[in-house]
């Protein structure tokens, strides 16, 4: 049974404490903490968990094998270095942190212990789809992969959502997710803005993300955050003989009034929900006996914040904006 | 150029008059004739064929090289007779008669002038879905058919539609198709009746269709009537090691309101007008220079009557019924 | 915790084992037996559990709050009668018993009870693609339901296989699923013999079951288990305005060499795996805290057995058999 | 009857001659010529067609409504400005002319004139399924529309084949078509060049090409042309509210060897040959009694003209090339 401890109990750890406490299999939630106290003492009371005043708090019970950190951005940095101080294996929702040079610092410190500790929360790559579309792909069924057609769409975002968002918040997951999918970084990211939506208001959106990979392959991604019908991940893969897609993963077809339909998911919960279990049951699994994470790591979260950045200048000047990472350290030379 | 005449110009005839002379390549209509004189004297007038008194006089006018018979179904085999008689190409509508008797004395008059003159009216030979899947059973791709699912629906059928005509004019189309797709004549029909649809009043719809063919293929054919949401034929044949199926065919995809919908066609029109293009173009290209036509034969009319007349036997008695042929005439024995 | 005594360690008993440790939450396996009692060691020696000399004694282990039956078939009427005289909730993998007459003697023996304490093996209630269906069933999209087209395909099965297998292990699943599905019993069956596939050798194969439920719905299902391609498990519900129908459920799209193709499962662990997952979780969710299980009942598992056994008379006969049930108690009139 | 000269007996032609002669209705063949005038005898003899020594004698044949031209690219020029000297309707292959100078002078010759005779050889316009997409855009069932996705994909290319002709002779097709969609002209052109595939030698494949419409609307449409797996024509048009997307039009589902298949096209004349059909037959039924063309007129030539060379241009720097049009002249405001 691994022990995990929860730093930060809004809606995101009140939904992996869920998931650790009546979903998965061997782990337990032993100690939480909350900026907000009164939730904390609520969220641990009913799962029998310790309370504690603060994530380092968390972080020192001897009672916590690992660490899941789900607080307000701008303090990831602090528990996560906190964990690895403690030499503790630490989870920690994306972002890793809210700067490429605080994700850095993470990667220097994880480095310098010269083992992994940290996870970060990206769980496409842990969708059945994507992992099928990656088998696909490196079992040579379509030749060499050239290009990548792919489309991130959801009904409606919130009025606080402004148009950065597009590449922090919402096309990072296809950042992330290229990066696996090919097994190389990003070179150059280039935003073209295409005819406004008039869902949004004063948001411009949609966005057309192009990214070029280190090896050429050019991905392009449409942002489309109000389109209304649903939630909608596409990706197709063009290779040299073939291309690869993401299926239709449609349970139902109904034939009425005129048309053959089936059901477009409404949201990222309906669509990822079972990503998100794989994501922290695999992490609870490699970690049992004391086992190192395989999941994106601290690297992979630096170099998200890094095309992110890249991508977000791009939006604002209209270029191509290259992208440069530091040499990548030998300790996260073997994918994961 | 191919000169036809046409008998009867109501509702079926008018359309084939309009393929003739504005869709179809090589082929004129000459003459036409009507119960009802003055509909022929409008249809003709507006084409410039001769307007007859008679089926007859259409058939012995010299200027008509092949006759097409859209008259009403008990009149057709007076029609096919005479054309037989005058040793001209005669393409007759569905059914090619109304009794088995009759139908057989057609194949008796064709038989005896020792070449095929005539061409029943059935369309799905030439639907391109049909004829993919007849290729791909044909290549064996799914090995030796065992099985085949049949679905044949209507959004909506008249009041004076009674449930015979669920045998005799719905799955007369199925009779003939599958005995052109397995090359076997059918030995037995049985119709089991579920749970009846309220949207047909007393009508008895839908209905299940079981066909026996010679060899032991195992056919059902759902029968519904008055399903409201389109107009669906679908089929699927199961062979030792795979299945082949009529596909979707849309060629749209719409995405909104929370689902993936592709259009369903609203009637018989909209799936099969290439079909009926392509049926009288063929039949018109082989007649052309004095050819026999190669579609399906007065054999296969007669074979459909005797088949749809043991289904609606079963359907009557509930029990299953078998079918006796008589020997094929050689005349027939070509695939046609 | 619901501590689990698992009756029957061979490869059904160690997947579910597999899955309680490994998988699921709130679960322990705390002991085993086997008519082996060398597997029954190996297997509970691996997980710490205590290893009994019969499933008498793993019932009667004050460490045990539930059964799980995974034994030989012959053996699960006494187990599971264990089980209720002791009070204890079991869950019995299919068939409930061997014959109907031991179902019904379960069934009277959990009556007397006055709760339910048994829930048998049927998963299909538990694959979201089937709830997906009945969801639109119930939601009324397609109208009061008329018929349901099935398809129970196999690459292949053992050469043991007998042709009344094909009911008793294969078409079993659909009996019990159009039970659930339409929420009517089971009120007449009848088998067509089609054509032989070669690839099973003596086997007939495949067979058509036609099932009228007590409302006049029929079900026809195609079982074919040595067709080679894949395991493929179809079904389409014909209501009075549409269709509703099981999807596709492909996570992938690969264009290669001149065709668009979706993976279709191997077999029945890849396609119905997380129903496995899903089933066994909703029961041990049931039973925390003394609950009682809401899945498939002993009143399934005794209905499924009269039916399947009229099934196997109108195998042999090529009649329509009727089935005949005794009034249902009350204990099961809540569906579940 | 409608009597058509050909100018250009080559592949091309004989392909209208064969369409004009035996598939479509209300036409006739009357003269042709071609440069090589063995072809032209040849070809003229098997028809009954008289054979002129040159494409000015077919434009000035009294037995010549109307002209079809087929030569080479270079001699369209002349021969359209013949035919509207003549004032005789001339359908035109694409391109109108090989410069954007030459397209000028056409437009400025017919608009002399004071109405329409110039159809050019964009059948698009003319297939199903973009009809259908049109419609569905048209209808408003996905709201404004803000974004297209395209794809152009063909097995293989001639050896002969250059990096250009990706643009000239490939997305001219998505030039034009997106025109049509949106009714809007394009006003700038992209190129970005992804790693480029093994199968195509020295040529630079794929491309990457974006599209500005004049109101904001971005398209973007890969171009592959060596991709082996079939000939592949996609389009998806993002709207507000949803999307509307060429289907899969496939007719045959094939379930065999652990996949569920459909077949691809193997070329354009497999997913086209309809549209060909449409497009000759719909002009021959407009010039019908004197009427004019109603199809891609020479302005849609001349613009398509002025968009492939600023795409040629764009794929030669890298940079965005904006497009200039002068102001459409009032004769082709009417869409057509």
């Amino acid at each position: 049974m691994l022990n995990v401890g929860v730093i930060g109990t809004g809606m995101i750890g009140q939904d992996h404490i869920r998931r650790m406490t009546t979903v998965l299999s061997g782990v337990a939630v032993t100690a939480v903490s909350d900026v907000d106290s009164a939730i904390a003492a609520d969220v641990g009371g009913r799962i029998g968990a310790a309370v504690h005043a603060s994530g380092e708090d968390v972080v020192a019970d001897p009672a916590v094998d690992a660490v899941l950190v789900c607080s307000w951005g701008p303090t990831h940095e602090q528990y996560v270095l906190a964990a690895i101080a403690a030499g503790k294996p630490v989870f920690c929702e994306k972002p890793l942190a809210t700067t490429q040079e605080a994700c850095l610092r993470i990667v220097e410190a994880e480095t310098a212990t010269g083992g992994r500790l940290v996870q970060v929360g990206y769980m496409r790559r842990f969708d059945f789809a994507y992992r099928q579309l990656k088998q696909a792909l490196d079992a040579g069924d379509i030749g060499a992969p050239l290009m990548m057609h792919c489309a991130h769409r959801n009904a409606s975002v919130p009025s606080f959502y402004q148009k950065e968002m597009a590449i922090t918040d919402t096309a990072v997951h296809e950042i992330d997710m290229v990066r696996w999918m090919f097994g190389e970084e990003i070179a150059a990211a280039r935003v073209l803005v295409p005819k406004k939506s008039r869902n949004g208001n004063d948001l411009q959106d949609p966005l057309l993300l192009i990214l070029e990979m280190a090896d050429g392959v050019i991905v392009d991604v449409e942002l489309s955050v109000n389109i209304r019908y649903g939630y909608d991940i596409r990706g197709e893969i063009v290779g040299e003989n073939g291309t690869a897609a993401l299926g239709s993963l449609s349970p139902l077809e109904v034939r009425s009034s005129g048309r053959l339909s089936t059901p477009v998911p409404a949201d990222w919960r309906e669509r990822f929900l079972a990503a998100y279990d794989i994501e922290i049951q695999e992490w609870v699994h490699a970690l049992a006996g004391g086992g190192r994470p395989l999941g994106p790591s601290a690297w992979d979260g630096y170099a998200a914040a890094v095309v992110s950045d890249a991508a977000v200048e791009a939006l604002r000047t209209g270029e191509r904006v290259a992208v440069t990472l530091p040499e990548k350290p030998k300790l996260y030379e073997v994918l994961g």
